[in-house]
């Protein structure tokens, strides 16, 4: 049998440490987007598992020669597309301690640490967000946030809690039914809330796209306001409203105080989805374009592995009534009753997702949040909202180009005057130059380039070696 | 800004795989069981993160101080609850390198690699376990696997995958609607079953709980026949069947063959839960009894974060037609459209579960493939076996105590013949004591204990001291 002794596993941990470290370093120097060929990877492995172990090493070895050709380089310090999913070196090894300790969360009774330092470090960042308190776990009401995987998930929690508190509690015995409910979003919702509404039986025709500005890309809440008034004419039961802050395509971000002043009285459940731009909120001079309006909000989703040096997966929810969520979703078989839970002294986050297994992964956010201090989270916020602004004015000194939306935080969308074909083509011939990777959109219905900063890594060398490529691309 | 340069990377990386080493390595001395109280590790910690920076090396010395004693150890050699999450440290490391490359997978061209080793090594595991070619990706037809978080959400897509054929394409547009949809599973089936009707919209009265065999715990198949005449002649559409192949409670193994016969020509979806078992498969010797049958199934998933060495979360489902289940899950936005999606030459696993984004998973699973190899793995789960086997003997040869199901596998359900308080209270000192954890269910209305091996670091002295320490709790 081929248990790694402790010494092998030290030996071998310190070697897949450092090819880690010698992968960032030698990152700039690989093409940002894969080249290989559908397949290639897949038939440079062998058809069969091996009947007889090989040592890890050999796998460390296969590394560079198998696999990095086959990467997309999401840590490469000229990643811009779609949004950042970006890792740290603290998160990195918050998450191997929480591999080696190996313990399984689904309810407080299974490993406590594992449930009490997720709802610490939730609390932790729901106050370095600056999020009203109703948010908060611990000692401040009915709320309280959980770490989910994404932020499709989250959303498809909320709706679930949005149907149990609109049925009154039959939709989890009695199903949906016929019902005619109705979900909001805009044109520009993310398409997870179209595969919640899926998920969760009311079909994709239950979403009601809203028109949006087509400046600003921010949902236009007297179209919001018709349609809502025309649906409940019509029979329709409004029950989810989702406001983006920070759109995919744009970063656009809603009117959430007046997304939730029409809805006043309705009833439908109001959820903030802010997964890339809400942990920019950890800078004050951000809260009050990400947070006005928040306080009206059911729920809210930020996560901190796409911008906020987590990896991936750490997607975190927070709810203003935490009991309608447990209520939506408690299901307790026989071998998981205990007498912490019948107190009703612990959370069980099993309660408050899909999934019942669950894995310490507040031990990297844990590990974020201390090694990088509100201080040097801020700092890195500013990095990339900063290198953005310098983009945006390459942008306005080159008259090929023009910005097709404002920026964003640290997205900047624009596009090559002449229209959709020098437009695609320029991004397709600097992505294939290796030098940086940009990814596209469209917004009005002509195309467009999105440039997201995100990285730790990222200098402003990076924007002018992606900048010169980019000249030499138009 | 705190960012670690690779150098400190390297000396705290080391650090922190040191720090798991010496974890494993005092293991054994620690209680399994944590005896702390609810609030006292939440307590531990300042009620606001720090302003500032702290150092990696001040997280790794609290782990000792304030996260040890809160945890109960998992990765324990006497932690025999629930059933094992197994870590080792070949998976630990490959997640480690997972981390490290920090890649999002969600669709093929987002990083090649990371879908295409996906492929490759969940078609390994179909060809360990002896599984039917039907649910080979690669040139073998119209089937796949995908790596899951938990069974809860293969079962759940499992479910959206069923709902999709049998609504001919409807319920994604249109939602469920007023049908009588009917879910099946045996009154033993996992608790994941109901929350999926639940959080599909059918609610938990669609689930049909079928009576067991009371010495096997097996489903009843002339009761579940029985059941879904009378379900149909009441104008019920019979959807999905959910197989158990290692119930929860007792390791029993419902008669996939007979199910399947059952309903031959009815329509609904066979889907296979071997959460636990199924990864037992990887012994010819027990290929009989957990695949008999599987070959009629439409998806089978199995956990090899739970028996096979693979650091939470892992969980592996195999459907035999890929195109249904893409077809209920698929959305493209625009700033996801690329050609290599268009072309159909690749996969883009964003479509094969609830998620988006999604992490390189594959990766630890290839590391212990590999590391261990067949017959390692084999041997592995041998061991197991084989500990339970003596368990079983020990119980046989204490006459206080008596088997309440035969032994499955690695898993022992046994009693005091006093009934159910002495059986609990025994468990219950054992569990305090900090030598060992076991886990309780009830059979037939009687409270049972539940002993799982699963474990790589459990040995026969193990299974010693624990029985040494029950026998003084008895």
């Amino acid at each position: 049998m081929a248990h790694m002794s402790p010494e092998e596993f030290r030996k071998q941990g310190h070697a897949a440490i450092d090819w880690i470290a010698d992968y960032w370093t030698g990152l700039d120097e690989l093409p940002v987007l894969s080249q290989v060929a559908p397949g290639a990877v897949r038939r440079s492995l062998p058809a069969s598992p091996p009947e007889t172990a090989e040592p890890f090493d050999a796998l460390l070895a296969d590394l560079d020669e198998l696999v990095v050709p086959g990467l997309t380089h999401w840590q490469h310090p000229r990643f811009f597309a779609y949004f950042p999913a970006n890792s740290s070196p603290a998160a990195i090894l918050g998450d191997l301690v929480s591999s080696g300790i190996g313990a399984q969360g689904m309810i407080w009774a299974t490993s406590p640490a594992v449930t009490e330092i997720e709802q610490v470090v939730v609390d932790w960042l729901a106050q370095a967000l600056g999020l009203p308190e109703q948010f908060r776990l611990t000692d401040y009401g009915r709320g309280g946030g959980v770490i989910q995987d994404t932020a499709s998930t989250a959303t498809f929690t909320a709706l679930l809690a949005a149907l149990h508190a609109a049925s009154d509690g039959t939709a989890r015995e009695s199903g949906v039914g016929a019902r005619k409910w109705a979900v909001y979003g805009s044109s520009q919702a993310h398409s997870s809330l179209v595969k919640a509404a899926m998920m969760a039986g009311l079909g994709a025709e239950s979403v009601r796209s809203v028109e949006v500005d087509p400046v600003t890309q921010a949902m236009d809440v007297t179209s919001f306001e018709r349609l809502l008034a025309d649906d409940i004419d019509d029979g329709w039961t409004p029950l989810f409203v989702q406001a983006a802050v920070g759109t995919t395509s744009t970063g656009a971000i809603d009117d959430v105080q007046a997304i939730a002043e029409a809805i006043d009285g309705v009833g439908a459940w109001l959820h903030v989805d802010a997964a890339w731009a809400g942990v920019a909120a950890v800078c004050p001079e951000h809260r009050d374009r990400l947070l006005s309006g928040v306080h009206l909000a059911d729920s809210i989703v930020t996560n901190p592995h796409k911008w906020l040096l987590t990896t991936f997966d750490c997607s975190v929810l927070w709810v203003r009534d935490r009991s309608t969520l447990i209520d939506a979703l408690t299901i307790t078989p026989e071998y998981l009753r205990n007498p912490a839970s019948e107190s009703g002294a612990v959370v069980d986050y099993r309660d408050w997702h899909p999934q019942l297994g669950r894995r310490f992964r507040a031990m990297k956010l844990w590990a974020v949040l201390r090694t990088y201090g509100l201080e040097g989270l801020r700092a890195h916020i500013r990095d990339g909202v900063d290198l953005a602004a310098y983009v945006e004015e390459l942008v306005a000194d080159d008259e090929r180009l023009e910005l097709v939306t404002a920026r964003s935080l640290s997205l900047v969308v624009f596009r090559h005057v002449g229209g959709d074909e020098p437009t695609l083509s320029a991004m397709h011939r600097l992505n294939a130059s290796g030098v940086a990777y940009l990814s596209h959109t469209v917004v009005e219905g002509r195309a467009a380039m999105r440039l997201a900063v995100g990285s730790w890594r990222t200098t402003r060398a990076d924007i002018d070696t992606t900048w010169a490529e980019l000249q030499r691309a138009l």
